[in-house]
């Protein structure tokens, strides 16, 4: 089929290739607000053909939308207003319950399915695009009952394609979960780039002092402000949580160092090495699942590296 | 020459394991307060012989101290009693200022090098124990004025065979800049993992929805109390500022992301971009240091892989 992508940076772009490069599409027409990510795109392959809206809409079988959560609700309002009554919309966003609030009420409504692939990485655009980004990652579809049960199917073979799992969830859940174990952790990392970026005039002493440790917890800092700034507007309520709750525990530290309470510290480590079973339990869950490609046309199946 | 390793756990063992393969030791006496933690060291080859401190003194031209650093000071004390006029003994600990305090006035202080090789992974104990864990990181030395010219020469040789660069630097300066590029890094983990672990009591959907972004900022809250609780305690004034300045940070992004403004947000995070910078700046320095080992006494040099 022919697939139309709206946004082609790194989750957009990475989507692309392996739908086509594994069959899903024949070809991918795609549009993005940056005119140097659509020369990019093509350039490296990631679309085929250049296109509008409009031109997305008549030619597509499937559109997808990977822009800054900001600007896909408007997208597919657009969109549903463009498109035939056989074409399926679906988005990658990071938030759900906005998105899935604006096209409540759309006679359309059914045509879209509100998707989000968990995977990434702190690196932007067309060029940080690659191959099995998602392989063995989750994607979660959120409130499936509002779309038609036959674009939920396509969206979840699509999926599959991807090598993704794809688990049921309401969008507000989804968006709260997703403060805790994603958003927080970008806040996180800017915060602390700010913080040492502030104090530590002298780089120099940076790169000299710095370990994997710090490399490792500020990472996340490098991601894009066009993405993360209109994910925490949008989530805001569950992040604000997030965030109260994290400086709940910052603050418990800290009474603890000033005061000397070194008992005190050392139970409050014991208690957050838990966090290992669970580290343990995500790694696993990777490993349980060998990245075998399906059978593309030519029958043959293909074990993929796993994705870095 | 023979080495004493008071405390066998990852840095001792890594330590011992590289410092003998290289030929900078011959062998190694060991000694630990976990009698588990010395017959994993014996049997995993990390050292020959165990001895207490009194044995380490008799038989060692160099003593290495890699416990927590809470008992380390107390240790150095009782080993400048034990050794002859020259032994040189150096501490490998996180905190600078509180053992070179310690010693300040001791007749035998020129007999001491303290030195932080910044190094470490998440996981503990002599099975976390390992080959190349040092190479191309950097080596601090403090306050090198107050030891013996001779055991600062002995001291950087070692490190240099560890594949690692030494530097210079007062106590208080080590000490404070730590606190911002490590020590607060651990506490942004810990915490992290506290507040995930109340919140998030199915663990089950972290696992599903927790992608690698929360894996890197939270990895840290593996680490050691046993290690981490001292150090916080006698790094309390610099961790205390660090963690204040970071709160007074995530407190600036709750405020914008409870007010909604969206452009504050965008901001901030352009602004915690810049650590990209910082962060090509550590990879940098690594890849431009090759692992080339030292000639061993055959002659023959070798590459050894990187740190992982």
């Amino acid at each position: 089929m022919k697939i139309g992508m709206v946004g082609l940076g790194l989750i957009g772009g990475s989507m692309a290739l392996d739908l086509r490069q594994r069959g899903f599409a024949e070809s991918i027409m795609g549009t993005d607000s940056n005119p140097e990510h659509v020369r990019l795109a093509k350039q490296a392959g990631i679309i085929q053909e250049e296109g509008g809206l409009p031109d997305l809409a008549a030619a597509c079988d499937l559109i997808i939308l990977a822009t800054p959560v900001d600007v896909a609700p408007a997208i597919l309002l657009s969109l549903l207003e463009l498109v035939s009554d056989k074409t399926i919309i679906l988005d990658v966003g990071s938030t759900k319950e906005h998105i899935c609030s604006a096209v409540e009420s759309h006679p359309r409504r059914k045509q879209f399915v509100a998707c989000h692939p968990i995977a990434g990485t702190e690196n932007t655009g067309p060029s940080a695009a690659h191959h099995t980004l998602f392989d063995n990652k989750v994607n979660i579809i959120c409130n499936a009952a509002d779309s038609d049960a036959r674009a939920v199917e396509l969206a979840e073979k699509l999926f599959a394609t991807l090598q993704m799992e794809t688990v049921h969830m309401d969008a507000r859940a989804h968006d709260r979960h997703l403060a805790f174990v994603s958003h927080l952790s970008h806040i996180t990392s800017f915060a602390l780039g700010l913080t040492v970026l502030e104090i530590e005039k002298d780089e120099k002493s940076i790169f000299n002092l710095a370990g994997s440790g710090f490399a490792s917890t500020v990472r996340l800092a490098k991601s894009s402000p066009a993405m993360w700034a209109p994910i925490f507007r949008q989530n805001a309520g569950h992040v604000s949580e997030a965030l109260g709750a994290y400086i709940e525990q910052l603050l418990h530290f800290k009474e603890a160092i000033d005061a000397g309470m070194a008992t005190e510290t050392y139970d409050m480590i014991t208690k957050a090495n838990q966090v290992s079973r669970i580290l343990s339990g995500i790694e696993l869950k990777n490993s349980q699942k060998p990245a075998i490609s399906p059978a593309p046309e030519d029958g043959e199946a293909k074990i993929a590296p796993m994705a870095g």
